[in-house]
């Protein structure tokens, strides 16, 4: 092909949240760019649905202090932000028994609570020695990738199960997956690169203290409209990429375009199902097949009267009984659309999709109901949100790390082979994980690019 | 599309042992079949190459007592075994001092020695109690399968790093891979499906035993001769399945096939790279995801003499500091063309293809001279097979399952997705990781369709 027919110096594929980023700054600094997204809209795994008549955002949702790129990027876009609603006690089921309890600290055993603040205080200063930009730089990396989770609580969590329970739920709501399958040295990676555990947990202060109002999925699109619109297309599955000297050739079923570089901005699971010419180097292919997608269902459902604020609750709830493993209030911003929000993660989310609809329906609404009260059984609307079935992301929140990956393999993350380069919130040097780092992602690709072009 | 059009009754995906055995199978008991194989050939991970006027494996090699499958199809394909050279002693590179023994024990340390023999015993012992075909219903399968096998041996193994050392040596060998990937349930349930650890290790009276003469690759190529030649299409890279309410499309980047049902016989990782339509359920794309292939490099060294055997060694060595692991006398049956094997796995196989060919070639020389002397620098040919680098293996021996994933998504192993089924080595109920269990597999399968035909 000749080097005269470029479509575009940076072909970008994946529309969400990096890679629109990645080609708005890439647009920003001269380039001209073409973004390629298998859906039929922009966003990934942020996504805003109507329900009820208020915007929900059934994937990415809040944000929070230490994200300082999305609040900068809210407002340059026009946004808003709004808090979510924390007022009210909590509600904590453990074992099957519910109490309810007011800050940040719930009601258990005082010598459990003492061993939980040992354990979280361990879990910090571990991970306040991994580089958040290299974690396979860590002292002790190899070692440390070589354990799961699991393998290095078993022994400090003798103390009960309940302790072990509730950072099952604290586990699972953050990764999609369980302590049993994380890499240690991914846990503590994440941990630092988010600048601690709080963060990850906690309303009010931590990265779930703000919503956007109207929903996460305008950045992608506001994005997205600062290029021209031709310069997005849609419905466009890249199935192959080809390299050769002079520039890369990316392919769907249907169509093919032609760029000089190519910056891959989907999940690296799904990174896994493009075939590439040539076969990439033997690092990268390995983090492919082993860099496995969470499991996360959100479910939403719609009420009359906030009925639980009614009763001094909150809407937060930790369950370690159920299928819901956290809930929260979840209602619109201007309160004309009350709603309830349950988090299915990890272990139990699994097995969703296999469950008749119906069913799953009345058991959802049944955990709410044992959270919150008899009323939460009859909805005006519900649904739900499996990211498991979602072809293009192969699951949600994030993709995690198995054991002696990120270690072995990490140094191929982010490094380019030849003309391709990588995007996306797993490979971020901070707050990987998040809409952030998804941000961040972009910023540090387009710059890569940019120097070389 | 219309039933009336189908190309065979059941398409088989891959063209490997599993394939077409389970080709072979079905045309026997009266289904047309259609096998689509990517490569230019048959065979898969079994790959028989010339080298020095002899015929060498680059792939699957050896056959063994308690492989009654492959013994019986050899004969049964006219085939003829021939056993590997094991007289001499053997060499043992323990921390770069090399020392020569006989028998199988080498010589170290008693106390060390019986702390490899309690490990040993303490591993077949774990291992009895795991179901070869569902170890997900094993006694507390979820938490063998919450820990690697690195876990498990780090308190066992204080006693010192030169029994670790060996023990890395045989995880790298038989699985690619490290003791901190490998769930440890998936170590144990390898090690029961192939009735305990001694046929992993032992050429004699093990499965290094016996060779086919004139290479393995023969015996899917012969099967594949049981069926019409218009019955194998070769360079079919197959992309896309579809399934319908009557039956199967499946389509490469330019052809397309309709069968009733279809077997996929390709690695579970390659199995990923299709794209499927409907979307696969969540627990069999997360096995997808996950189950990620070992790293193997074989290296040959031919030469005028077998000057190794001159000076009374067996050409078996085990090396714990450079990059070969183990070497084996590799000398064609006729004697004709003496040859030296050694194997790059796990770890030191990552980085094989990133370091440059020349550098290479001097590298695995020097360690075969220090095994076997001098004379080793000096082979009238060289070769080498990555099997990182084959676009339809994406690795090799096999596929390794990461902590969390056996327990939790192993029984749709081998469950139908409608009109799919699913063959190959990995899910073999016996000998799970051997060509023998891609022949059970492929067996399995065969009975599995021609019940619902």
């Amino acid at each position: 092909m000749n080097s005269d027919n470029f479509d575009a110096d940076v072909a970008v594929i994946g529309g969400g949240l990096a890679g629109v980023r990645a080609a708005a700054q890439l647009h920003a600094g001269g380039a001209s760019v073409l973004v390629l997204e298998a859906r039929d809209r922009l966003g990934g795994r942020t996504y805003t649905r109507p329900l009820g008549g208020a915007a929900f955002d059934f994937g990415g949702q809040s944000i929070g202090p230490g994200q300082p790129r999305m609040y900068q990027l809210v407002k340059d876009l026009g946004l808003e932000i709004a808090p979510a609603h924390v007022a009210g006690r909590k509600v904590l089921e453990l074992g099957g028994k519910a109490t309810t309890y007011a800050g940040t600290i719930p009601f258990i055993n005082p010598l459990k609570l003492l061993t939980l603040q040992l354990i979280l205080k361990r879990i910090e200063r571990l991970s306040r020695q991994i580089p958040s930009e290299a974690p396979w730089d860590a002292p002790h990396a190899s070692s440390l990738d070589s354990l799961t989770l699991e393998a290095w609580r078993r022994p400090a969590w003798a103390i009960g199960t309940e302790v072990r329970r509730l950072m099952d739920v604290v586990v699972r709501t953050v990764f999609g997956a369980d302590a049993g399958e994380l890499s240690l040295l991914h846990f503590l990676w994440f941990v630092s690169s988010n600048g601690g555990l709080m963060p990850l947990v906690e309303t009010k202060g931590g990265f779930q203290q703000d919503r956007i109002v109207g929903g996460t999925q305008q950045i992608s699109e506001r994005l997205g409209a600062t290029l021209s619109r031709d310069r997005i297309r849609l419905n466009a599955a890249v199935r192959t990429i080809r390299q050769d000297e002079n520039g890369v050739t990316v392919e769907s079923s249907s169509e093919s375009w032609r760029a000089k570089r190519v910056v891959v901005a989907v999940p690296l699971a799904i990174a896994g199902r493009i075939s590439y010419e040539p076969l990439l180097p033997t690092a990268r292919d390995q983090i492919h097949q082993r860099v496995a997608m969470g499991s996360t269902v959100k479910i939403f459902a719609t009420y009359e009267r906030a009925f639980w604020r009614e009763r001094g609750l909150s809407g937060e709830a930790v369950g370690t009984s159920g299928a819901i493993s956290v809930a929260f209030d979840n209602t619109s911003n201007d309160g004309s659309v009350p709603c309830l929000l349950g988090f299915v993660v990890g272990r139990p989310a699994r097995t969703f999709a296999t469950m008749p609809r119906e069913y799953r329906r009345a058991q959802m609404l049944e955990e709410l109901a044992r959270f919150f009260g008899p009323e939460a059984r009859t909805p005006l609307e519900y649904a739900e949100m499996d990211w498991g079935e979602e072809r293009f992301s192969g699951g949600c929140p994030i993709g995690n790390f198995p054991p002696g990956t990120l270690s072995v393999f990490g140094n191929a993350l982010r490094m380019p082979v030849g003309r391709l380069h990588w995007a996306g919130t797993e490979i971020a040097r901070q707050c990987v994980g998040y809409m952030e780092g998804a941000i961040e992602s972009g910023d540090r690709v387009a710059e890569e690019i940019l120097t070389v072009l």
